[in-house]
């Protein structure tokens, strides 16, 4: 057996140090366009997502349970007419921006990146009065330490019962959160090593609403880590690569050169991708296949005979739910993703709503649906073999799905998923609030830009 | 190698809900008197440690960072003036309780189980204004889940890295708070739930602000999961013995049984220790002994030419450092420990100041002693041996150190250990305070006692 002592060698032996070294250095000047522009799709697509959830009810119960304790209203909720302290704010954000299953994915180690940090970081830099440029490097900042701590425990980690966007979230929103504050070296290395001792999430929970409570706890925990260190609470400044820091308690094997290799060089935040789609990720790619196949071949439900579904492992393991009942149940549901893709050509949230899958059409259909692994495919992949009424026989096979990176949602495409998201909240206000967020670059004051984006 | 998955028998699959089940049916009526009077000697004993506590930067810190986040003044902060909200004053207090190390033991698993219990407990209690006897049901309710739940995963849990008394302090603070709230079996497992799953803590952070963070954040994420599962917020129902659960991810091997063989028959609480001494508890039989030989001999600093320690092994480990030159240090000397036996008779918060540490005897003292592992000696054993400059040799071996649970500290130590700790906070107020923790069994409301606490 590997012991991840053993793994670590005298390189990485300050990594904690280089990773805080790298949030208090890291200024917008020196970040390549591409990485801002991600940013901004990044911040667009996040609370999109955060304004659609923030009616869901496990938002209102945290809100409820925590009213009694709350401070002065002082930070937005994305989508809701209320203003709260800033700690609410981020546990509560952190919740709504994951609860619908459409935030952003870092396909290499299976964070939701944007959600801890972003519910972390508007609050406080609503609340600081923070520019759009601040807000973006330390949103880069908290992305990048997040999914190189997630890098150096994948995959053993999440094999092992941890969510790592809870456990890894902490972190990324403690950096972000002290770049905006400005802490220093010895102050950032504090922010993460308090992170660290409070980096927590079981997949055990996976199904309930602790799975979304790991973001929220993970923005707040990541926010009140900063604050701390902020006052000159000390840490050990060993927290990950101490012999009972984060990553030899956590992992089996570790990979704790994936901590610094690169830093300042290589950006996670461009590995970032968006869901087109609002259910399982590993649905894309069926759901993808079954929309082109309706478009190309003008489809309609009763014309269908049969539908078989080549897919790769997770697909089944995951999303294997062949009578789903609710819209929650339709999201983990492969066959339900291909019913609404070949009768709706969409995959929207309306999709994936209790109506839709309890419809009579797609569940109809859903009993025409089979589906096999074929270990030939990956996680991007699926084989979409169609039998019509008449015989005739189509056939498609997506190499990459709409979303992954090499198919990214197109600017346009974001857009659009933003303002689908948050037209119910938003109303006549959901176009300005996309302004507000486009124009990050430039903005010299998040306060209005966080104001924009609450509900009138 | 023995794989926890294994060790679970078909019997322990529900022991989440058997615990929750437990948490909600207990009362206090059903509580052997032995179990009520041990409840009132940890509280006695915990709150002077969190009044002495209280003054701690690391308090001052926490509440300055959190001030402009915090709600209503709800709950009295032990031995400070101002009142914060129930929240904050929780966290605030868990750290004041350990900063010391001065607080309780549960010696079968390192759990220190007043400290996260409490600091939830009574701000609530005193919040909602409840009775002294529900306060105490439970106390009792969360330090026997939480050292139980300790007892399932000690001790590869401990030597892996993680700081038992926050992983298992956050369950034992929910489980008090969902007692106190009167939350039925399935809140109270959701409870537990969001517990477990924020349930964190690491070793590695020892020496820090840190450690006592572990156990304000236990009790602060306690008190939060039972208001989040008041509400209906929901969790796994399998949070300990799910495959992803607590159990499985956090420790390597189990002993899934102790959860809840002799529930309602066998309580943790009786086998809490509390410490005569203001420092770690492996220094305790030296200082024992010292006390001892310094009395029946009537020794002074200058008749003394050198003393040999003989001691278990984690003495040297833990608490070998020979030159401390600060308080803190001085609590990890079991040199110093030795010294201040020797010359002051005694072992309080003042034997180990930073000015008594620093002082021409005690420094002097240290440099005469020398000490040894001797591999027959349990934790709660040491041997003595001492010559003086005339050559005269006085030995003392002592079998069960003075706070052990076979030489409990009486009631008079606890209440004079009490007085104490809070002389220098309440003044002429510390004899009410204590009279106050004495009545909780009769006490109509725990609003009266905890406002008793706090300093004028």
């Amino acid at each position: 057996m590997t012991d991840s002592d053993s793994d670590l060698r005298p390189l990485e032996a300050q990594s904690t140090r280089r990773l805080a070294r790298f949030v208090a250095d890291l200024q917008f000047e020196q970040l390549p366009t591409a990485v801002v522009d991600e940013a901004v799709r990044s911040c667009v697509n996040l609370l999109g997502c955060t304004i659609y959830g923030g009616q869901h009810p496990s938002v209102e119960m945290v809100l409820k349970a925590m009213r009694p304790f709350a401070g002065p209203a002082q930070a937005t909720l994305p989508g809701r007419t209320e203003r709260v302290d800033a700690l609410l704010a981020s546990i509560a954000s952190g919740i709504a921006s994951h609860v619908g299953d459409f935030d952003d994915t870092h396909p290499d180690t299976l964070v939701h990146p944007s959600g801890p940090v972003l519910s972390a970081l508007l609050p406080l830099a609503e609340m600081r009065g923070a520019s759009g440029r601040e807000l973006i490097a330390a949103l880069v900042a908290g992305v990048e330490v997040e999914c190189r701590i997630a890098r150096a425990v994948h995959p053993s980690h999440y094999d092992k019962g941890w969510h790592v966007t809870g456990t890894a979230g902490i972190f990324g929103a403690a950096a972000a959160c002290a770049r905006l504050m400005q802490l220093d070296e010895l102050g950032s290395t504090w922010a993460l090593g308090i992170a660290a001792t409070q980096s927590a999430g079981l997949r055990e929970m996976f199904g309930s609403m602790c799975k979304s409570l790991h973001v929220g706890r993970a923005a707040q925990g990541g926010l009140s880590a900063a604050l701390l260190a902020e006052q000159g609470f000390t840490s050990a400044q060993t927290a990950l690569e101490g012999q009972r820091g984060f990553i030899h308690v956590l992992s089996a094997r570790a990979n704790p050169e994936a901590l610094t290799a690169g830093l300042d060089e290589d950006w996670e935040l461009l590995r970032n991708t968006y869901k087109p789609f609002a259910c399982g990720l590993v649905i894309h790619p069926v759901l993808d296949a079954c929309i082109q196949l309706r478009e190309r071949h003008g489809l309609h439900a009763r014309d269908i005979a049969h539908v078989e579904l080549q897919v790769h492992r997770l697909a089944l393991e995951l999303t294997g739910r062949a009578r789903p009942s609710t819209g929650l149940e339709g999201k983990f549901s492969v066959f339900h993703g291909a019913a609404v893709g070949l009768i709706d050509g969409a995959g929207g949230e309306l999709e994936f709503s209790d109506a839709r899958v309890q419809a009579a059409d797609t569940t109809a259909l859903r009993a025409r649906i089979s589906a096999q692994i074929d270990a030939s495919l990956g996680m991007e992949q699926a084989l979409v073999s169609l039998t019509t009424v008449d015989g005739t026989r189509h056939m498609l096979r997506v190499e990459h799905c709409l979303g992954s990176q090499a198919q990214p949602l197109s600017d346009a495409a974001l857009d659009a998923k933003f303002l689908a998201l948050s037209q119910e909240a938003l109303g006549n206000r959901a176009a300005a609030a996309l302004q507000a967020l486009r124009g990050l670059p430039t903005a010299a004051n998040c306060t209005a830009v966080a104001r924009a984006l609450g509900a009138a």
